[in-house]
């Protein structure tokens, strides 16, 4: 149960608040206070939109749920062709220096994906990191394993993908599914829920988008993903909480190359309906 | 079919291209250019890995798919401090002005989406905006019209989402769906492609992360989606081309409100497997 606390000497009853609530539960009757409607305390789905639109800062959200921490905002602004040119410059990094990345530089790149968005702010994504690159390698091990049974099988995802290939090389000593990254991230979520899958691939899109700000490289772990959704002795070694499945993987660690220009795409094309 | 050009007065034979292809098809044959293995030129998923990595600008991928602009990096440096500011102050937008964005700057703004990365390169990703804000109102009734056959049901949906508050906002003038957004972006995939729905959902991240920066802000439209999955009305008003399904929307357009602070969010919580 959530707590609204107006600071009376801050408030100007702009209404703000009010209006930027998504759930509509905020109200400012006739000269009082901002105030939860009746059941607005339970309903609060503590997004913090009313928290962030206040001009004087007069709005707390109180709720055993939050951080104790307090953000400041720094300068938040990015001219656009800037971002762009960050965004362009993003790259899959599949090659990777042996450095390990320290645990408290994950835990601030992680901390900023906290702010990803999620359905109806249920904030519901989790994470393991396999930190230790022994461990990602015996995994990645396990994945290779559930390639070998579909490659001998007459299942459809085999005439979309080249596990023949991906096992041939791995054989070899390469690793064409983790691309010997020394970490993996992996996003989890409640089987039941019904928007985890969508919620942690937004998570993780911001954590890949965060990653070179860090110096670090990412790079989608599909093949991995894909065995851990089917292949039970990888489930059992990722030994996530009862009732919880894998959403997605990816690979993390200090990139061994250093790209010098963005790459050319298709051409954009857009439908518009006017 | 690619061709892989190589400038020979700036190649200096550094391997660089063979070591970052993703697939391993560049070959440096001794005292020779780096050049495709023999089915190769084939098998390019024109990534743009080997032309991105080159110190001396000497590699370009030649095919038919790829725009004929040349871009410049500019100074695509953006400091870790800055981006988590960035990344923290970015909100759902449930509350829109009526000025209309032009079509330019939505251009301009999918031209960057353009570059997130998708499974095995495949830009599988096409999109229709909705510009026309009527058209968005109307489908959003469609949407609504799908909560009213669903509330009367005994569809598991039901439990989770208040559909019957939802209708009921809305018939009163309201737009809890898609919150009276002036322009919808659909982002939609091939109905067999098995990476499109993830490979969407990354690129709507990217142009939601990339908007701010345009003064646009975005929202998804989770619960016109959830419509467009499942209501064949509204499948028949998008009229996509045959055999695509729509993977996410997401609302378009200027800001109403200004946020001043980034909200709180629950505490980080990361398992470590060491």
């Amino acid at each position: 149960m959530s707590k609204l606390a107006i600071n009376s000497q801050r408030c100007t009853r702009c209404g703000l608040c009010a209006t930027a609530c998504p759930l509509g539960i905020i109200r400012l009757p006739e000269g009082e206070q901002p105030r939860y409607v009746a059941d607005g305390a339970t309903r609060c789905i503590i997004c913090g939109h009313c928290v962030a639109v206040c001009p004087s800062a007069a709005v707390e959200i109180e709720d055993a749920r939050l951080d104790p921490a307090v953000y400041e905002t720094g300068e938040a602004e990015i001219a656009p062709e800037r971002l762009a040119a960050y965004l362009r410059m993003r790259r899959s990094v599949r090659n990777y220096l042996d450095t390990p990345v320290d645990r408290d530089t994950i835990e601030r790149l992680l901390d900023i994906v906290r702010y990803a968005p999620t359905s109806g702010n249920s904030q519901s994504i989790r994470w393991l990191v396999i930190h230790n690159t022994g461990e990602v390698r015996r995994l990645t091990g396990l994945a290779v394993d559930w390639m070998r049974t579909v490659m001998v099988s007459d299942a459809p995802i085999n005439a979309y993908f080249n596990f023949e290939g991906i096992i041939r090389s791995w054989d070899k000593g390469n690793d064409p599914v983790c691309r010997k990254a020394p970490h993996l991230v992996v996003a989890y979520g409640h089987r039941e829920s019904l928007v985890a899958g969508t919620d942690a691939i937004i998570a993780l899109a911001h954590l890949e988008i965060a990653a070179p700000s860090f110096g670090l490289g990412t790079c989608w772990a599909g093949f991995f993903q894909m065995a851990a959704a089917r292949w039970e002795p990888l489930q059992r070694a990722l030994d996530l909480p009862a009732d919880h499945l894998p959403v997605h993987a990816m690979m993390l660690g200090y990139p061994l190359l250093r790209y010098q220009r963005p790459p050319k795409r298709n051409p954009l094309t857009v439908a518009w309906r006017s």
